[in-house]
This record gives C-alpha cells, structure tokens and sequence, in this order.
C-alpha cells in the first residue's frame, strides 16, 4: 500500500512560462524512456519479483520514488503552460494567417501554433501522460520479465537513454528553474545507472545469473558452433577492428572468431499450397471450393 | 544497397504441423523483443551512426544478419501453420459448440478456436508481423538515440531479453526440427550478449564513453549530493543489504549511501488559476467567458 | 440500414481559411471526445441493447445525428485548408531556413513548418480522422457495455469533455463561420448533457438500475464494511471537508466515515519461485533445465 | 512524494492457481476500466488541479489508494500463473496436436494453447500491464482536463465500468479467495461511485460548476435555438416516450421538444479544387505540374 | 445528414449462438479489413472530393451502405453470442482447470477460456469495434488522400481483401444463418470490386488520372532511366520469366528492362559529428559541454 | 540470407540542411505509405508465398530493394538535420517565448519549437522509424494475406500512394539534392505501379486469379441477385451518371443494375435479455444475481 506526501521530492519551478518548452518537457515524462516508464517498470518488477527480498524491496524502494518524479515532471509543466497564448492580436482586428504570413511580420498565431495543442484543448493547461509529439504513453514501455539480469540490463539501459534525453533538454532551455530540476534528475540518473551496474554485479556474486542470460539454461543445448562467430554481413571489414572479433569472450566461455565471407547454412525454403478453403494463390490452377 | 540470397541461414523445418505453436511462436518474430526489433533497431543505429566507422559497420553487420533470422522465423511459422483445421468434424453433422461443451466430449472446435485467428483470416497461413497476442509491431520497439552506449546497453537488454523468450519456448515444444532452431537462435543470442558487452568496453577504452552515459554532460553540472543516495521509500531495510547501498560505485567516482528515512526536498506545490477561457475549475466562482 | 441527405445538418463554412486553426480543429473530429467517438458509441450501444425499446431507439436517433456531425466538422476542415502555404518564398531565391532563422525575418517556412503535415502530404486539402496531434482515432473510444447506466454516465462524460473541448476553441479563434458551427454544437451538447442526465433518471424510474451500478448484483456479496470508508492516503486532511467525507451516501445505504489514518488490511506478500523452465531469478542458485 | 507499506491493502490470494482466469483478470488489471486508468487518472487529475485544495488532496488519496489496487490485482495474477502447464504430456511421449485433436482425447495441449502465451513467455508467470486480450494499457485512458466536473463525471463512469467488470468476473469463478478479493473491490466501487457522485453535487454547491458543463462558457453563446430539441433520426418514435422528449430540462434552464421529421437546417457543401500540385483530382482534367 | 431505418439490410440471424465464432466474426467488423474501415474509408473520401460530382455521390452512396453493413456485423455478433459459458461446471463442484486438464476430460472450462474475453467482460455479449485478436480499429484503416485513382485502387484492394475474408469465414461454419448473411456479404463485395475498377476506367476516360498516380506529375521531371528497370535482388532470375521483365509498360510509355545484376548508383555515406550538445558519441574523444 | 553493399542505392545527398523539411520527410520513411511498409510487405509476401516461383523471387526482388529505400531516405534525413537549433540566442540574455511573441521579432525559438522534438531528444539528430507527425510505424501497414490478387492491388495501391507522397513533398521544397533523390523514387514508384499491373494481367494469363477476387470461391455460392446492384444510398443520382450504374460489369460476368430508391430487405432486429449474471440492462426489472 502506498501513502503520499505532499512536498515533492525535489524542486518543480520555472522562472517563467514557456509553452513552447513544456512540449518538449513531455517527453521525458511520459515518452519512451520518461518516468512513467521507470516507475511502471520498477513496481511491474518488483510486485512480480520470485528472487531475494533485498532485490524486490530495492525495486519497491526505486519504484515508489520514480512515482514522485512523475509528480514533480508534471507539475513542472503545469506551470510552464501558465499563460499559454490561446491566439493571437485578441483586442485587435484579426488578421487571416496566410495573409498575415504573405505580408506580415506578426508571429504571435505562430507561438499559439507551435504550441501541443492538447495542452490548450485537452488538459487546459496540464501536464499529459503523452511525449513530445504527443503520442500517449504506452505499458509496452514497461518491461518485467522475471528474469533480474534481463531486467537489470533493461534498467542501467533506461537510466542511460533518461540521463541522456534530460541531458539533451538541459541544453534546449536556460531557464535557472527547470535546470534546477534537471540537475536533480540527472544526479537521480547517476545513483541509478550505478545502482543497477552494482545490482547486476551482486546477481553474479550471488551465483544467481550471469552472461549468457538466463544462465540457467544450459549452454549444451544451444549450437555451440556458432556462439562466439562474428558474421561480416556487411561489405568492407572495419568491424574486424573492434574486439568482438577476436580474443576471448567476456563471458570466458569462448574465443570470438570472424567469418569474413559468410554462407548460409541452409537451404532455400519452398512452401506447399495451403489449404484451398483459405484460398491462397495455388502454384497451379485449382476448382472453386466454399466450405 | 541490399543483396538476398534465398538460402535461408540456418534451418526452419519442423517436424511436423503444430498451429497452436505457431501463434507462441510469433512472439519471437514480431514481439517486442523479437527478431523484428533487433534487426530494425540495429539497422537504423547503423545508418544513423556518427561515431567511428568500426562500430557502423559493425552494426550494419548484425543489423543484416538479423533480417535473416526474421525470415527463418517466418518460415517456420508458415510451416508449422499447415493443416491447421478450419472447423470441426468436417465429414460429420455440425454439433453446435455450446451443446457440444455441455455434453460432448469432442476437441476439434476447441482448437480451431484456441488458434490465432488471424492465421487464418489474415494470413490465409502465413507468419504476421504480430507477437503472441496479436498485437502488431510497433517501431517504438527500434532503438536509436545516437549515443552508442545508451544504445549498446539496449542491445545487450534486447539479446538477454530475446534469448530468454527463446529458451522459455524451448520448453513448451518437443518438435526437434524447432528446437534445432532454438539452439541456433540461442547460441546466436549468446554471440551477441557478448559482442554488445565487449562493444561497451571498447567504448570506453577508446575513450568516448564511461558512466554515467552521457559521459559527456559534465558532472559539476549535476546536483551532486544526491548522486550516490540510494533512498528507502518502501517499508523494511532489506535493500540496505545490497552492495548499492554502501561502499564505492561502480563509476568510481564516488560513494553510496542509505537514506533510511528520506524527506522531501521541497515543499507542497500550489498552481494558480489557468486562463479563464480555458474553463479549467477556479478555486472560487468566477463569471463566464466566451473568448 | 441508413441513407445520406447530402445537406449539413448546420452550416460549415469558414470567412477565411486558416490552416493552422483546421489542426486545432481535428481535436473535436477525430480526438479522444470528438465526434467519431460519440458516433460510434452512440451506435454500437444502440446495435448491442437488449433493454427497453425506447431506449435502444433514443441511441440510434442520436448516433445517426453525430454522423451528420463528423459530417461537418470534417467539411470544415477542409475548407479551412484551402490555401495552405506548401513552402515560403514561391517566385524568389529560396532562403535556408536556419540561416533565415538566423539573420532574416520571414516566418513563411513557419506557417507551413507549423501546419499538420499530413494536411498536405497525406490527405492532400482534406481532413484527417485523427486528433490535433495526428494520432489516429482508434475504438477504445468507443464504450457500449451492454450496461446502459454505466454507458449514459460514460455518455454525459463525453458530451462535457466535447462541450468543454469546443468550448476551449472558441476562445482560440474569431473567424465567425467556425464560431457559428461552434454555437451549434455547444447547443447540441446542452442537449445531449441534458439528455443523458434525463435518460439516467429514467433508468432508476424504471426500476432499471440505480447506484450503486449494476444494481442487479447483490450488495450482501460485496464487503460492506468498506463500502463507505474514506481513506486518507494523501498527507493533510483537507479532504475531510468534503460531502464525500461524512453524511449520508448518496444512494442513500449507508454513511461516510473517514479513515485519517488507514492501515494496510493484509500482510507483505510474497511469492513462491516459478517454474524453472521459464527461467526467472529464484531465491537461491538452481541447476540449469532446458526443457 | 511517496512511500510503500509491503503490506497489502486488501487480501490478494487464492485458493489455488488458475492460469486461465488471470488471462481474464487481466482486464481489470491493464484494461480500459483497470486498476491503472483510475490511479493514473485520478493521480494526474489531482497534480493539475487548480480548483479548491479540498479536491485536490481528495483526489491525491484516491489516486494513492489506487495505486495500492493495482499492487492487489497485479499479486493476485502472479498468484493465479503458478503451475501454469507449459505444454501438455511432460512425461510421456509427444502427440502432435492436429493428430491429437482429429483422435485423441487428451485436452493438456489446450490448456496451455488457451492461455495469454505473454504470462509465460513475457512476463514469465508475472502480471502484465494488459487487458484481457493482451492489448497493452495507453494513457489515452487518462482523463485530466482541468474541468472538475467533466472529470468527475468520467470518474463516477470508470468505477461504474469498473465495478460491472468485477460483478461479471466474480460469477465466472468460484475460487474463494479471488472472490474475497473481488469484494473488496466491490465495496471500494460503491464508495467510489457515491464518492464522486457527492464531489459533483458539492461543485454545484460551491458555485463551481453546474449543468451544462463548462458552466462557465456564457449559454447565449450558444445557438439557443436547439438547446433543447431532440432530433428523432431513426424510424420509429418510441424514443418519444422518454423524459428526455418534453417536459423540463435537468438544468432547469428549458424544456424538452421532440423534432419527430427533422430537416437539415443547411445546404449540400461542395468543395473548390485544390492546390494543384498537391495532386489531388481536380473537377476536370488539369496540366501536369511538379513544384 | 444521415437517417436510421431500422430495419437491417439484409439477414443476420444465425441458427445458433457460437461465441468462438463470434470472436472470429470480429475481424469482417473491426479489423484492418472490415466493415467499419470501407464505411470510414469511403464517407471520408466522399467528404473530402474536391473531384466531379459524380463521384463524389458515388462515395457517399456506398459510405452510407457499408454503415449498414457494419450494423449486420454487429448484430449479428451479438447474437452469436448468447448464452455464451461463463465458467464450467455451474451446477457442480468446482474442478480446478489444471487439476482437470492433469487428469480429466471435461472441456467446459476449455470452451469459456476460448473466447474472446472481453465479450463477456467488456461488452456483456455485445459486438466489439475490435478485430478477431481483441486489437481495436484505428483510423489508420481510413484512406482518403484526395487523389482518386490512388484511393479507388485501395478500394478495389479493400474489397478484394474483404471478400478474401469472408471466404475464409464461409469454410469455418456451418451454421446457415451465418452462410445465409456472408453469401449477401460476397456478392456485395464482388458488386464493388466491380464498382471500383469501372471507376478506376472512367477516371482514365474523364482524362482526369492515369498511371502512373498521379499522373497530373510531369514525367520528366522523375529519374527516366530507372522508370521501368526491374531490379534482381534476390538470388536467382526466376523473376525474369515474369511480363514485368520485358515488353511494353502497362502504361504504354515505355518498356521493361531486366538488370540482373544491379549494381548501387551512389557512394558509401558517412554522416559528420552532430551538435555536442546532443551528446552522440562523436568519432574521437570531445570535452563536455552543457548547453 | 542477406548482403549488405554499403553504398547507397541513389544519391542521398541535400544541398543545406533543412530541420523542418526533415520532418515532413519522415512520412515517406516511417508513415502509412513510407519506405518501411512496402519493404515489410514485400518481403512477408514474397516469404509466405504458396504461388508459382516466379512471383516469389519476384517479391523478394522487390522487397530486398526497398530496404535500400529505407537506408537512402534515413541517410537523407540524418543530413537534414544537421545544425538544427536548440535554442534561440545563444549567446545572449534569454528572453521568455511569450514577452518576445507578444512584442518582439524574433524567430530562433520559433523554428526550434517547429521541429520535431524528437529528432533532438530522442534520435539526437538521426532519422526516426515514425512518420510526419512522430507516429510510430506499426506493422498493420504490412499486408500479406497469401492470395496475390489481392496483395498485388494492395502493392499498386501503395505505389500510387506513395508515388503521390513523395509528388507532394517534391512541391514542398527546391533543394536540388533532395529533389534528385526524389527524382529517383518517383521513377521507382513508376516503375512500380506498372510492374503490379502486369503482374494483376499475369495473374490473370496463368489461370490463377481474376476478378472477383479471390476467384477460388464458387461464384454460385454467393447471393447473386445483389452481385452487380448499385444502392442509391445518398440524396441525389448523379451517381447514376457512372459506368459502374449500368452496362456489362469489368469481370464480364454480369450487368450493372441502378437501385435508385433501395429498400432494406430484413427486420428490424430485437436482441433478447442477456445472462443476468453479465448486468446487462434488461427490457424489465430483475433480482439481483451474484455468480
């Protein structure tokens, strides 16, 4: 069960308004890697956990937190919107758009225009659960698989694209507020990317999983031939450079080899007509045929 | 430019029809997590690539070679599909399925109806770019941020991820003409599980990326103090037993903490009244507005 | 079965195209509140009801009417899309657009830059069954639960959110032919608000249904003791002024309590390890399994 | 901010597995009327607000108290996924399923064909954040515009839904425990509708908001004219018999008429041609043109 | 404007209620190609000619049938439906599912977890706007893109699809009530198969589109040297037995030519370092920056 | 099996960069009708094909082609964006968006807010899989029902969409490099249509498929009496001014016939009371049931 404070964990105010920017903002609230996403996908993982309680408590711990940065995005944008042009020139005679763009120099119907529009006619001046562009946010963002080393991964790797996008938002704004903010989630992005590097560490000192993942399959049942061939698909040979190409492997189990000049190992596929009820072209001329 | 050959890279043929793993198996064609998501989202980190040419390449290799495995996949999928059965008791008078439940002890219905439909409504017997529920392919699923250590971290969570549906499938048939593909499909996965890991290391020996990713935002530009706290928002202190909650992290750059009992930063936020014409609920009564 | 009289049901026609305002307006078009959704609902509610006559006929008269809206609006957008800009500066030398940015003054390549895209490029002049963000309708916005309390309160919702929504762009333009088909379906919504709230009256009338819906199921079988607690699970207790908080229920079984300071009812939860077969992370190390 | 108490807020176990039912259960899990909408919906709702604190910190419990509901609901499903069978005869040898279903009586492989194939493959054996059909939950079920009461009323029409999908789920199993769960669930609806059906009454107390909603959008703004005419547009005049065809309105602002052979009140639109190089088919034939 | 008969278009009673084929009936209602996309298609492409009258009629008129197509789907869905199981065993002892399938033989359970569950949760027994895997209809299924020859061709696309699935549907029941409404269903179909490619020729005639679409685009201002070159991609030359290989274009402007052995017409792109700024891994090591 | 050849098929080179137009590019990348959709559905086509080899290699011919389609208009994209602002005024004192709308002149900010948000935050300067309005690509664009006349008018459908696409954008900027570029896809698209048009006749020629389509269905087994009726459903008879209205019908089987004044020919239907346990609304009060 959950309880709520009121205070936000961490600043959420802008020294101004700027519509335009609370439209960018929405993506790192609920796009692909915002902090919808980070909060479904810790409490999925952590509510469906069959692991260690150390690992299920820390994703309940960082799962309940991503829930206030979720609070503290949203209400950054709320105010952002706060005087929000609806339109343009309002005690003026209106001037038609395309004539004012054919002769004039008034762009105040442009700011209205490259406004998110569902901030004005959706929320009326909130924050929506949807990115940049708009698109709602989807639970395919939200990944818990069972397996914490498959998670884990996905975990450092959210952090990752998180940190970056804020990274990248730091520079598109120079509004002291928000880059309070920023600042705040960029550190939160540092404990975590470390926070989930060390987690997956600890699940191999555990002797609970490690590279190949899921280790608990057994690796002679895969085709050992061919786990550690690098297959050069793609013409010139750069990629014989790096070392995924040769040397050991990072799980110690092998030695990477380069197939330079790479061939199928099969054969080409032919298919047999289907069944003439479902009425697929035939390879040859067949009779009419209902039920 | 792109080159086919129509011999297919390793071998898609089952033992014998079986339309009810069919459907399981479009998870791993057109899930999530499946071939159509490595291979779009390979291809377009490839293309888009800035960084030097060893890892475009090496990308535009694996990006091609995962092309392939879509179309061993969908071939095994289209096999498998044949023979699925339209309806019951084709030969014999109709028994109305309710009645047959309520006395009857007759099956086929039941799997015409337990098949995916569309295999047969749709695809008149082919694979669907769809997963194991139905659900199409999104390019939400494709990966491309231009950093490639966000990135590669994603890859090694889309190979860890993938080769765990795989071998979770493996349990659930007996056909050995599928399972020869599993393990090809499973030892190319621990190919690339390990490619991506030694791809992160070279990274950062060549010195373009650490953690955290972005490696280049300047830290003293982050809100530092909370760099390292792990704090516990979730009853119980059994994540305190981990090795993020104390001792040196990962980046080597500082050290973790436990926040047992954390507080907010800030306090309890208030937003003023929106625009009037936006007819959002004003904390008192307010007289009406057209525009 | 129905026929098309090819006159409006209410005028649609624009003083002056205005493009940027016809994005605007695919919101009450084809958005989450517009007029294919209550189209649609209206009809499949109507096409689906298995209760009294005059209600299943009172959905089909309105259903048929939101055809004739979507009718309009849609003819309204493309008339407000007459003329839009394809690109700026036709019989001059072209301008980069960064370098106009930078040095020059012309907001042409804005207009068109801000516009929908797809106005031009997909629907060529015409309207798009999609909302002000360009994402597509889709039929989750559709609701017809066979329920008709729970449906005509989902229906006096739509018709505030649309009558709010219309509401919210009539403040956001003056062209006085959008603000005349905007008089017309702000009326209609009175209507239909009034309607519906009517129609939920009737219900409880006709020994239907009442509070709480579905009344046919027996309130003995749900847990009374909670079925009026208010839980204050949000620090403060300003809640505690509110109607909800003590007093008689609105459906007149019961009385408010407030619970300031609720206490989980159950026990910390945990979960047994899975199948090894699927391979997620059990509690201590286990041996590898394929199949 | 947040915090977790392990502890549940309702009892969420069964009295045995039954992989077949958390398919179903699903829905109220990740669907539409789920768990999820009503938390995100109320959550955001309440971080938007901009009306009297009162309903703002009503709107943060329930929202909290949500929370803790999809926490049930998920731990339930991962309940009911344990000894999920992952394909049918594991000690014996295999029967092909289409010889199996055209002889055979054995109904194993049906089990595991029938269920969500993500509960195994994606989620392996936990909840998943979809609805019954595996369609992934979407923001787009999140309701915050800002205006109390259109949100109000949507949300006494989601714990309407919600609680009919619990009534229809509650009669399709006999498992005791998901039945104790489900009444629990029950109850808190009933709070919720009675709850919501207050906070609207106790809006129009405050002089906030009233009939028709936006109350603060000026009726004389709109075409008065057919604010309150019923259109009879499908054969047939049983609709005539409801108390939505004369007689006083609900908002005490007019009364009822019944247009029983409506007429268009505008004319048959027809469009000019459009920009010709936007290639669409122009009324008679054109000269080519390219830019 | 739109007016209701109530009476159907044409029959849609089945014999008996079969609620597995009801959810495969689903697909011709709101799948990719079903009813509710020919009627939007349609309507939308009638709404938005800017063409002769003619056709713009013609759209309309087959817009509003398919309207009524959709509501025999529909109808009859919902009637497929009825006493539809909602769990095994009513009047009996509860078996658990998995210990029933372990060892015995009853199939009730079976039948009830076959179904689409949302027609019972959802829509009580009513249709869904979804297809045959529960996926809802998006308006992506509407095209109208203002040119007449690309859409009628979709239309002809659209009908040829559609009649594809009715055919299917016919082989996969028996029930004379259901045949009796797809035989309606196919001849409609076959009437506008023909329908569109008359159009298609009259269009041609009225020389107001041709091949190739659309054909008011200069022709010299394309590439003409690729304009007919078939391409071999893929191993093998067995394509060039094919009319598209050689001869005369159908467009009478030219003729084919085979390249068997294409060869790229361009260099190897490299992209240059982006802004520092957006944190792309750059080519060589580069300082931090931050906006 | 696939090769990749790095060289790009076409020149993909623009003479400036252009960030406004690189989002309306991505339509014809990642929209409905882009690169990425005949690449999937040729290559699911060509690997699902049961028909003659001939049309499979022609398929996978086509389908390997478009890859190349796809890495040429990333490739153009990713240049396209390159020196995209971040923000305005660098190097001076900020000024907020609205004070500077409100009265002064200045763009930067403008153009920034333009773009797609998304090319900076999340592809950080490369090309998206989504199209003009930041829509993912999803794989219900890729269509492949196994009867080829069918998919083949889908295929030339989708040519004349495109081709018309890619006419518009040509309309929407004077770059000489991305009309090149365009040039070369416009003859492709040409090339294209005719190619499915001889493969339509040659369909027809080898006695496989013909119209309607598919043809394998007894033509008896449909209800002929409507097969080749045109419905007058919409006010006015210009339609009757078409071929399709009378005359021998294109698939020489029939005549067309003008219903000038249809009449529906069934009932109005009447569903009967649900399973209580559904609550569904009733025609008539009934006592509560529970399970």
């Amino acid at each position: 069960m959950f309880y709520h404070d009121k205070r936000l964990q961490y600043h959420a105010r802008p020294d101004a308004p700027d519509p335009l920017f609370a439209r960018k903002l929405q993506e790192v609230l609920g796009g692909q890697w915002g902090e919808m996403s980070v909060m479904m996908t810790y409490l999925f993982q952590g509510w469906n956990c069959r692991g260690p309680m150390k690992y299920r408590d820390m994703l309940l711990d960082i799962g309940t937190e991503e829930i206030a940065h979720v609070e503290m995005v949203a209400t950054m944008i709320a105010r952002l919107l706060e005087g929000a042009p609806l339109k343009a020139q309002e005690d003026a005679a209106r001037i038609p758009i395309v004539g004012a763009v054919m002769g004039g120099d008034d762009t105040r119907d442009l700011v209205a225009a490259a406004l998110n529009p569902q901030h004005l006619i959706v929320s009326g001046g909130g924050a929506l659960p949807s990115d940049s562009v708009g698109f709602p946010w989807t639970s395919r963002y939200t990944i818990a698989s069972g397996n914490l080393l498959a998670d884990f991964r996905f975990n450092v790797t959210a952090e990752s694209q998180g940190r970056l996008q804020v990274a990248r938002l730091f520079a598109q704004t120079e509004d002291k507020g928000v880059r309070d903010m920023f600042r705040f989630m960029l550190a939160r992005d540092t404990m975590h990317q470390n926070q989930w590097i060390a987690a997956i560490a600890e699940l191999e000192r555990d002797g609970l999983e490690t590279t190949p993942a899921p280790s608990t399959f057994p690796l002679d049942s895969e085709l050992r031939e061919v786990s550690y061939q690098f297959w050069n698909m793609s013409s010139g040979t750069e990629s014989a450079d790096g070392s995924w190409a040769s040397g050991t492997t990072p799980d110690g189990k092998g030695s990477f080899t380069y197939l330079e000049a790479p061939e199928p190992m099969s054969e080409a596929p032919e298919l047999p007509p289907g069944d003439p009820r479902l009425h697929g072209t035939p390879p040859m001329p067949i009779p009419p045929v209902a039920g």
